[in-house]
């Protein structure tokens, strides 16, 4: 039985894993609003290391109501812009439609229960290093496997047919047992390295890894967030933190998602990745000082906006 | 007997306090480098709150060495720059001479006692706010006293000399039994208001007190400051938090002068107000989670540069 598949949110993550499933025949309909008619005309372009591929003929919709009804949905808008599902996901739905957020963080999941019903949600953590090049073309720079899980649930039949899915078009996948240990297991790194790489001035991993306070806090963060899951109930073992620590250095200089959100202008997930683990931890008694006061700076920089920031002149007084 | 005075570092604190003593008849000696013909030609305007005179005679000069020896030198350079002092020093001084330092934080009484010996020390707490507006206009925009203190000892007959040195000259000024208490009282302040308002974007103490998170964020760090002073052994109160946080409400919005400093691109004191309180509470055994994350940020986007931060770009990558 083949699934029938949507694409909401034709970023560079929904784009890529939408094209490597219809490129091994998947039957994949993308929801795709400015750049539709460029990709009806050209096609799909993905680049990366061992592949190299033209999605030729692009199932391309203007709304998802010309979509219809599919069996699985993948959920790739930017978390900030998750309000708009409330309207643009209905139309996708039959009975047993399956939605699948390859969004990060955490709290995304549980928009989509709180909408369209928990037992309808899965969630993929999505490894990889991706740029949408342009309007057609996607290009993969690093890794590219993904985990993917229940929702509040351990695995099932389904869990293993959606994985299939990916290992057909060539996308190695896992099938993992508690998907919200992943989640916080991928924010040990996302919450230190994203957060610091703005903080400190628009810097990548090596460079954090190079000045040895930042270091010390980038460990201090990792530690936290370990302490954090394991107060919410995640047996997350405290290894993980020299764990990413040495991946971090065989990665090589690295700037996160979040950087090149900050360096673009765009909005940044600050809620799913700093704000949500916060208050679930803080509400388990956890005391998190330094994931405090890197979300507040985050989300009081992200008000403020990086364009704002420079703009700011005044009087030269002096305390 | 009339104190022979030198003034090093004639920003808006040195030109400031140096013309409020030579307007009231003080035997005071400048030492300019850029403006000096300018000074010498136009003298110093001082306006302000319920002031505005013109020191029309301004002795400037080019170099220590024309000074020559005096009595008491006012340090008045930014703390970046005191290795400066090593050679600017030693001409100004006699047997006898003091030397009273007007800047920030900790560590600049020390920095004077390894290179001219502890008993010339004193220091001086500077509540005001500021403006150099031109090479030869400074504008106060408000406050103005000072807290005088010893170095390492308890006041002197010296002192209170001192001290009724800057009284005649219309400064507001107190005696303080123990500086160093009052240093780190004074950093209660300046230690989350200066950090935040750099790394929260650019923000004044308005903007900072009016977000709900940037408040426990301030509040904690005035805790820590608490905490680290009593480590060190200075008993400074717990209220001095809650003191602080309502004395600010009533002073309006307002930019610390490091976060002028920063938008002007102007090198940071980071060690002074950060890192020298840092490394003597954290020697002493405290644990400042925030101080240290607020330390090592600034201290990272001191050396990236305002400058360099909005250039460094690269691809659109996704993680």
């Amino acid at each position: 039985m083949s699934l029938r598949i949507a694409v909401v949110g034709s970023g560079a993550i929904g784009s890529y894993y939408g094209a490597k499933l219809a490129y091994a025949g998947s039957d994949v309909h993308f929801l795709m609003r400015g750049d539709l008619s460029e990709v009806h005309h050209a096609g799909l372009y993905v680049r990366g290391k061992g592949e190299n591929f033209r999605l030729a003929e692009v199932n391309c919709y203007n709304s998802t109501k010309e979509i219809g009804p599919c069996d699985l949905v993948l959920i790739a808008v930017k978390a900030t812009s998750n309000t708009d599902l409330v309207d643009l996901v209905p139309p996708l739905l039959h009975r047993r439609t399956m939605l699948l957020t390859l969004q990060n963080g955490l709290g995304n999941e549980e928009f989509l229960a709180e909408h369209f019903g928990a037992k309808r949600v899965l969630g993929a953590i999505c490894f990889i290093c991706l740029s949408r090049t342009s309007s057609t073309e996607v290009e993969r720079y690093d890794y590219g496997h993904i985990k993917i899980g229940e929702h509040g649930r351990a695995p099932q039949l389904r869990t293993q047919e959606v994985a299939g899915e990916f290992t057909r078009g060539g996308v190695q996948c896992s099938v993992v047992e508690n998907l919200a240990l992943e989640r916080w297991r991928k924010l040990v790194w996302n919450i230190p390295f994203n957060g610091l790489s703005i903080l400190a001035g628009g810097i990548d991993t090596a460079a954090i890894l190079r000045d040895e306070d930042l270091r010390r806090t980038t460990l201090g963060l990792m530690e936290e967030v370990i302490e954090a899951a394991n107060k919410c109930g995640y047996r997350l073992e405290r290894s993980a933190a020299s764990q990413q620590m040495k991946r971090t250095e065989t990665i090589g200089p690295y700037k996160p998602s979040t950087l090149l959100d900050w360096e673009a202008g765009r909005p940044l997930e600050i809620d799913p990745i700093w704000g949500e683990p916060l208050r679930r931890a803080t509400a388990a008694g956890a005391n998190l000082p330094r994931l405090e006061i890197v979300y507040t700076l985050l989300k009081s920089r992200g008000e403020t906006g990086r364009g704002k920031e420079s703009a700011a002149k005044m009087g030269n007084r002096s305390s």
